[in-house]
């Protein structure tokens, strides 16, 4: 079937799905989650198709990890459902609202955007996840997985559309589409007025071609290059921890710290400190001239390394001779995701915070708190680095357009 | 200049911009008021040159007339730039915030977007209003309006920018780009990652190219073919009345009403009422078999004039044969900017509501209230008819994102 005919049918969907209450598209997770559960054993033989594939193909230990499931870990997926019918319905939630000096009662109403297309490369579960998240949110899902987990997403995407029926909700609402070839990223691309928005989740280049190429709006997630700024007046014990932990408490991640401003006042007294914890983490330091003065472990750090997403155990460090100085190293080298403050100076970070450009600043907190989980959101489609609908994680509410309601008596103008 | 030049100023001046407090912005939209008064002989002159040169072309005495500016003309814009001051600042607001179970304190703030580039082929008002708007919400602008208007655009631009400066605030904050040429737009669309957003107001084609090829994220305005639907269960003379009102109070806007449809149950009763109102105010009526049967006036209506946005003294007129059937046509034919029914049954009003996918649904109101006045936004910069960031009237928050701000005491995860 060619995508425009499944984006069709999507929409079709999207039409039900718009007015269903919270109570049937709960039930529908619910019948998900149980579905996953009774059919395990068809979706691992379908893994196990994939991973063979995998090994046959040479992928890494590390990605063919990510693409195993077993009883667990499908148990773990359905459990992610079920704590997403457990999260308040953002449909139909008034945003404000007014009664118009002539009489007028208007309102603007939370609604569903309709149909979401998803693009990912990532584990199995992005799968059910995503549909999950759009169907909670009203929206008919497009799902295009990579190929790599094509077998799984198949019978994970089957389980899930005969759950969804089963429900009494259109299967339609959940979609996989052809991962063998890109022309299926391409006609999404091209799928205007068919499919409402966009969601690219992977790396740069995926990400920077869906938004050049897209007549269809995309939201732009993912790629982070993230500072910690250690102030004149940090507390140095609680920078170096919070450096190391925005560094390496988990390394592929786009909230992990990619780069490390230090203010030269506190430059003697951090630096050795920071290195030794770097070095005893495994972490390669590429560092300018005056970090480089303080180890000999230390790699000159070229211009490029400051606009690196490493996604690795590599931090690019640099001294810096003021807060001005650090705002606009960001200003040139930051993607906008995260950027981190580590002072105890009140002026410091509410001038940090007023200028720092970016989806989320830290003051004395981890870059990698910056996450749907740990906001409290309890769902989450990815992290927006645009300034466009959202930005900084998306929860469910992100998954929503609005729309004016206007009630009146024959109100003329 | 180049544009990317331009945008380039612009970005630096948005630096300043988005830390500027209320009381220096609403200084400097006084200061803007104030100027345009004391220079109006200079705007007068300028415009002068535009009027002669429109002439020659050929412009329309309708068109020469937005053109033209007077001293009445050049207060009222000036006015409105008061009254932009008089709204409250919507950089700062904080949109949500928790303490966290952690003892994260998390807030999400809204900022400027930065820059703001506005295409628009409107009168010379546009430009002050849209720099006004843009200044208030702490965005730099690059206003790209009409060759026709180049003259005066310059001459309002020079005195903004004198005006923005005297008040401490960058004068780059409005700028002006060439006219002259289609270069400057498509380098405007082409400049992702120095201007934030691009908002083009204007024709189908013009917001279609800028839609089709911008790289820069847009906000889509403007399109509307709005209905009225007439329920049988509505009140047949306020629904005579407001379709009248949604027609022809000004047929050349985009939440004019383009098309009618009538329920089989009342045709017989209120057809020959409509017709005759519509007779008497010089619209005319493209009408399906079932409305020609009522009048020898109503012109055939092919399925293209119901696609059509007519801004003129025209309307498609259909029969339709239940609320389904309402509901049907106007996902086939609508634009989502307004659709309205007239009804006294609180079911078919809920129905309605429900199932119509727009930017403003009316009940028993005219089409002509989806407005950013009438909504009491206080200044509007276009209605948006997509869903992502914005949906209908787009006041002074929706020129702003936001910003995550996360204060801990060295929390880690």
């Amino acid at each position: 079937m060619s995508v425009v005919e499944q984006a069709r049918r999507a929409r079709g969907a999207a039409e039900d799905l718009a007015v269903a209450t919270r109570t049937v598209k709960d039930a529908a997770l619910h019948a998900m989650a149980d579905a996953l559960v009774a059919r395990t054993p068809e979706i691992l033989t379908a893994n196990a198709a994939d991973l063979a594939a995998g090994r046959e193909a040479g992928l890494s230990a590390a990605v063919l990890d990510r693409l195993a499931l077993d009883e667990g870990r499908v148990a773990g997926i359905g459990d992610a459902l079920r704590q997403m019918a457990a999260l308040p319905d953002p449909v139909g939630e008034v945003v404000r609202g007014a009664t118009l000096p002539n009489g007028l009662e208007l309102r603007q109403i939370r609604v569903p955007f309709g149909v979401v297309g998803i693009i990912y490369e990532g584990r199995p579960n992005v799968t059910v996840d995503a549909a999950g998240i759009c169907l909670k949110s009203g929206n008919a899902a497009l799902l295009r997985g990579s190929s790599s987990a094509a077998h799984s997403n198949a019978a994970l995407v089957a389980v899930l559309r005969d759950a969804v029926a089963g429900a009494g909700l259109p299967a339609d609402a959940v979609q996989l589409l052809d991962a063998s070839t890109r022309d299926s990223v391409k006609e999404l691309m091209r799928a205007r007025g068919l499919v409402d928005v966009l969601i690219p989740r992977g790396g740069a280049s995926l990400i920077r071609t869906v938004v050049e190429e897209s007549t269809v709006p995309v939201i732009e997630t993912g790629v982070g290059n993230c500072h910690v700024y250690v102030d004149a007046a940090a507390d140095l014990a609680k920078a170096v921890a919070l450096t190391l932990n925005s560094k390496t408490q988990r390394l592929s991640t786009c909230n992990t710290a990619e780069s490390l401003l230090v203010h030269a006042g506190v430059a003697d007294a951090f630096l050795p400190a920071v290195l030794t914890a770097f070095a005893d983490a495994g972490v390669t330091v590429h560092g300018d001239a005056r970090v480089a003065a303080y180890s000999d472990a230390v790699v000159p750090a070229t211009e490029e390394d400051f606009d690196t997403e490493y996604l690795s155990a590599d931090i690019s460090v640099a001294v810096v001779d003021s807060l001005d100085a650090a705002v606009a190293h960001i200003r040139r080298h930051g993607t906008g995701h995260t950027e981190a403050i580590v002072t105890d100076s009140q002026p410091a970070a509410r001038e940090f915070v007023a200028r720092v450009d970016a989806a989320a600043v830290m003051v004395n907190a981890s870059t990698r708190f910056t996450d749907g989980g740990e906001f409290g959101f309890g769902a989450e489609i990815g992290i927006s680095t645009q300034k466009l609908h959202a930005r900084g994680p998306m929860g469910l509410p992100e998954l929503t357009s609005t729309k004016y309601v206007v009630t009146g008596d024959g109100h003329l103008r």
